[in-house]
């Protein structure tokens, strides 16, 4: 049996927390300088709270080896990626750490410095957390906090039969990223695999896109399980169903060399899942101010498939003959 | 090299979740029961929102074979008990579970029904989170939110010199409680061993009391990391030291019995910590009130020693003589 306690306690949570948290901590008053048992801060009137949480296990959502700069990127961003789902602007997070024993200051402190680097990209701030030491792989987990306008907040439970579907920015580069990762796939193009690492590494959250589809979108989510999944519970959802036309599903120049007419990797371009891309419905009539919105933003929004009545969650994918893909999976289930 | 995404995907996140953590979450709206990428709520005019997060790793902060509904019970209650220290009132919280994958469903279900019976027990309810896999030990953390008036939410750094210090309940159950499990004790008195031992696994956090501090208290935080070191905390923050009448400080009768005049057992007492109760500052006018609060209740407050002008930070206890007890340690640093 291990030891409660005795375990857990030489090497100076008080330091590291002042170090390397507490100037993360700085911009937003509600964190009382991380010195206080707990944030406090209010909710304007006329808006709610946006509350969701992601946590990622070394050796199970990245690579222990992975640049802790990144590491940082990927569960801020995953965890923005969700608020601009529900169409809310960042505002704080906490963070949760589970550190072994042994991991070195460099590694806190290149976190650290990502965290604060999102953190100005993103117009987030550290709000409070907890930091404990583990016998096992590193473990970390942000509860991000957006507000949107009272009762406005995007459901994944929006979308009507006749809706479109639309996807921003592009899908299967960081499903095509892993498989590079891996070793599994080798592109001769040195630029085109950085591409697709970074976007695995670094997605792209699309927080400016985010709060301004209220009003435009009916069902949100973000695209985190695979396209085919996510549309999948998109549709379980609002109950209906939903077609998917795979030639259209928006692909990088990129992603594009990768598959190179490969239906095996168009596949997974498309169930690979840690896109980090906003999946919604919205009427046709919304076509006009979607194309706005994108330039505005510049970030592709692609119309690619509709939704139609029928069995709750089962999506079509179309080949571009028309013809129903078999797919051998939808997309992944994180336990 | 582990292998990210590939490892984590097999045993049904989404059944779980239906399973056990939908039920927690059907009691508050903004929940969205679960189906949603992020719960949605709001703070009420006039009211702030209080937030704080504690983490526990099996093996570091509870045994590993600990009863499920006690692991639950713990983690529930330390969150609350950090909503009490604040003045707040609890109103949801959210959920990270890294579990390994061989962790059999029987164990969830339990763990669930500790969380279930707590949000009975104290009026919290589920609000989101998420559930990931680990190849490690499991891994808990629980962000609770509360409401406080604007403004008036208790600072740790509220205490003045002059002040009295005050303490709920009884202090070293948990500490004791430890020794017991360890093996390091053993009381001939069952009922007494039992005490200590529930105190450790299921602390009692003093919601009742400490929304009624708010007018009353000057500094305020909850006893975990013991009680010298978290004096020594409030005077940190305040800007002052602290004498602690050892002789004052509220025991058990089972606690009383396992010291049994032993002053390292009393040490251990005083700085073991897991006490979960509440430390705060008072102005002497106050002691009415909290005499009349503590008899409402039906939980003892109990003066222990005052704030002085010093070092910021200093903390001198006296024994029942008025000399400095010696303590070879103030408490527990977590990291």
């Amino acid at each position: 049996m291990s030891t409660p306690k005795t375990m857990a306690n030489t090497s100076g949570e008080f330091g590291r927390i002042t170090r390397f948290f507490k100037p993360l901590a700085a911009g937003f008053a509600g964190a009382r300088g991380l010195r206080d048992d707990a944030a406090v801060f209010g909710v304007p009137e006329g808006r709610e709270l946006v509350v969701t949480t992601d946590a990622m296990v070394a050796g199970v959502h990245f690579f222990p080896d992975d640049a802790p700069g990144d590491i940082a990127a990927k569960l801020m961003r995953s965890n923005l990626s969700d608020l601009a789902a529900m169409g809310a602007e960042p505002l704080a997070y906490t963070l949760v750490t589970a550190l072994p024993r042994g991991l070195p200051d460099s590694w806190l402190e290149a976190f650290a410095a990502g965290l604060g680097a999102d953190q100005q990209q993103f117009g987030i701030a550290l709000a409070g957390g907890d930091s404990v030491s583990t016998t096992g792989p590193v473990t970390l987990s942000v509860t991000a906090f957006g507000l949107v306008p009272a009762g406005r907040a995007l459901p994944r439970w929006g979308g009507r039969p006749g809706d479109r579907v639309f996807v921003t920015g592009t899908i299967g580069d960081a499903a095509l990223g892993l498989e590079i990762a891996y070793g599994r796939l080798d592109l001769p193009d040195e630029e085109a695999s950085g591409h697709l690492l970074r976007r695995l590494r670094r997605p792209d959250p699309r927080t400016g896109i985010g709060p301004r589809l209220i009003g435009l979108a009916g069902g949100a989510l973000d695209v985190s399980d695979g396209l085919v999944a996510d549309l999948g519970h998109l549709c379980e959802e609002s109950g209906c169903a939903a077609l998917l036309q795979a030639e259209a599903v928006p692909l990088s120049d990129a992603a594009r060399g990768a598959i190179d007419g490969d239906p095996a990797r168009l596949a997974l371009a498309i169930t690979g899942g840690d896109d980090y891309e906003l999946l919604f419905s919205a009427p046709e009539s919304a076509r006009d101010a979607l194309a706005a919105l994108s330039a505005a933003g510049g970030v592709a929004i692609t119309e690619i498939g509709s939704l139609l009545p029928g069995e709750a969650g089962t999506v079509t994918v179309l080949d571009g003959t028309g013809a129903a893909l078999p797919l051998t999976r939808r997309g992944w289930d994180h336990f």
